[in-house]
């Protein structure tokens, strides 16, 4: 947790932390400040220190509300610079971040870099900055970041801002509920009011509605996907497909904070009316998975054990895993579940080179999604729910919501 | 504007863009695939050729709906390319970029790098893909992207989704007025339904809500600042404020379509109730430079005489302006105007190094905003509308809605 930063940078000896970008939608930024509407800003941390956030001149008020120590980037001068180099921007804003560590007393030792930037403009400036100031080595951490790894646990306050966002999701879920029980059926299609069915985009627009209500959103869409679409795991779904009774719909909801804050993540399969024998057949397959990985979570174990846990249960219930075969398209095809903080996925890992010594230490928050899908029977079933280990040891799914298949109609 | 960007591209003697990162709230890689649903994406455009989209296996049926010819990144095996390279990620990733580019004959030439990424890994990945490949130079361009030049003017699909967002836009103003102008008054401060008193984070709530029943969002936020808030140009606003009469609110609403796509841009300043002589005299000065600018506008004209123009007309009715002190807080202090696209800030220029030989052509979109800031006086007024130089050479503001003053209470 970020009280582990400066652990953490030392374990990997960075000296500094520079991050770059936008105030909102950028985690590094926003783990480090808290969140501000900064259209742009400059943050270095120093090993030990607290960081200083260096802000433009017209954003001075918004930077000020972080209560960091500021300073104005205007005081280092880039038009004056540019014209010292002839008009070359990328030198002119090396010298600018030469002089922006300088008077932080860095002027030498390692520089992580993070945050969000054009990556040509960030290879070209880096590029410049380490010519200008060979004392300095400027670290970028493309596998997890020393911010993702301290973000690989949250403190109870984080806890508090996930749980929110779940409690929010679930209350649009809810509410997607009552709004869609409430449609009469015409040939198997749901329709609405007005006598025309209702579609995926009717739907969607009210859960978008439903966020902005209560402080949410959702950056990243919202998968609500019908039949063929809900057995292709990351289809959003498509605007125009019709609601019909008796076909499986995946509905995979994660918000965040207004602004780019803490996400939630939560997935129900429903169908509606009633669930044809070989849907609930698959459903209860995923469930029974779900059950018996949320009944086997260990203080301790390696995170990835369950992905293979995972794949062993549905084996054994007669499906292809990604194990038999990494790129399967049928059966179970994805990962057992992921980490939930200011990214929708971070730390800790359940599969794939990064994070493969992840394991359940208090204070993880991760969450729990097996799934099936067969394209060529227009079939996909998803459950997930997000849980933090807390600081007893204990696992402890941040909010509830039933996850009944069939969704009954009035 | 994108039929120009090959030329675009031989003019800066680039073979190829390559595009990284998300497929929404990106504008490099939105302005190229029109705009998807991809968590992370490739993409290259070799110079006389459409771009090739790169996704991972779990997105190909939101890469396909581009329209793009699309690639499995999953057959570059990065899996095996971290093994081979020690477990060294940025290595595997410039390995991996160099077989993309191979694949598509580029072995060599000038490469431009442009989306969103962390810097950091930007920096450590093209240091090792220039070492790898030395026949490539890989070009980043911090100042105005070839891209960013090509946006520079639209096209009119373009122009029409910009209109598009500008009608929700007033419409959310509309909607803003109604609502705010049925309060009742109870010692100079408006007071809801229940008898409390009506907040800036009120106002934005509704404001995100009737936003996103309309399609839009605002990833960076809504300018709502009464009083000394007002007189911030860049403040957002303070969510604990009232709204009381008789005191000046900057109102600057700056939407986009959802998923991140194009913006529109509109400011307005209210009195509710009653406006005292002093803000009036100020807001009159604001209107009457805005109207003499908006006539003044010609084709071919550099968009920075404007803002020297702006100067001169502020400073004969007696205001500092920034022409007289580049960090000056109070009269005029900011730009005239900026672009508009799908950045809410780019191109024409209106002041600054970047773009100072920008001028009036068919396609640009382009704010004018003057304004006047008097922080002593808890006073700000800015007035803004967003136009649209048309290939006849006339200048249409996109959509309209009243720049009074005083906002009637009923």
């Amino acid at each position: 947790m970020k009280s582990d930063l400066d652990g953490l940078m030392q374990a990997r000896n960075l000296d500094a932390l520079l991050v770059t970008g936008p105030g909102r939608h950028n985690p590094a930024m926003v783990y480090l400040t808290g969140g501000a509407n900064l259209s742009e800003a400059e943050l270095i941390k120093k090993r030990g220190a607290e960081p200083v956030l260096f802000y433009n001149l017209m954003e001075r008020e918004e930077a000020a509300l972080t209560g960091l120590e500021t300073k104005n980037l205007g005081d280092y001068h880039l038009e004056f610079l540019i014209k010292k180099f002839d008009g070359d921007l990328a030198k002119a804003l090396a010298a600018r971040y030469q002089n922006m560590l300088a008077d932080l007393s860095i002027r030498s030792g390692r520089v992580g870099i993070y945050g969000i930037s054009d990556p040509g403009s960030a290879y070209a400036v880096f590029s410049e900055l380490s010519k200008a100031a060979p004392g300095l080595e400027l670290v970028g951490e493309p596998e997890t970041s020393v911010l993702l790894e301290a973000m690989r646990t949250k403190d109870e306050a984080e806890v508090a801002r996930i749980r929110r966002m779940g409690q929010i999701t679930v209350e649009v879920v809810a509410a997607t509920v009552d709004f869609v029980s409430t449609h009469k059926v015409r040939d198997r299609v749901l329709i609405g009011p007005e006598g025309s069915p209702l579609t995926v985009a009717d739907v969607k627009s009210r859960i978008n509605l439903w966020l902005a209500e209560r402080g949410a959103e959702n950056p990243e869409g919202t998968i609500f996907a019908v039949a063929s679409e809900a057995a292709v795991p990351h289809s959003m779904g498509r605007d125009a497909d019709f609601l019909r009774t008796g076909v499986p719909i995946v509905f995979d909801i994660f918000p965040c904070e207004a602004g780019g804050g803490y996400f939630y993540d939560l997935t129900r399969t429903w169908c509606l009316g009633y669930a044809p024998d070989e849907v609930y057949a698959v459903y209860k397959d995923v469930l029974d998975v779900y059950n018996q990985i949320v009944q086997e979570l260990r203080p301790g174990e390696l995170c990835k054990n369950y992905q293979q846990r995972a794949c062993e249960l549905f084996e054994r219930r007669g499906h292809m895993t990604v194990r038999n075969d990494a790129s399967a398209r049928q059966g179970y095809v994805h990962g057992l579940g992921h980490g939930v903080g200011l990214n929708i996925h971070e730390r800790p890992s359940f599969a794939g080179h990064a994070g493969e010594d992840d394991h359940f230490v208090p204070g993880v928050v991760f969450t729990i999604e097996p799934g099936l899908y067969y394209p060529e029977l227009n079939l996909g079933v998803r459950l997930e729910n997000t849980f933090w280990m807390r600081p007893d040891g204990q696992f402890e799914k941040l909010v509830d919501f039933p996850m009944d298949l069939v969704l009954p109609l009035e």
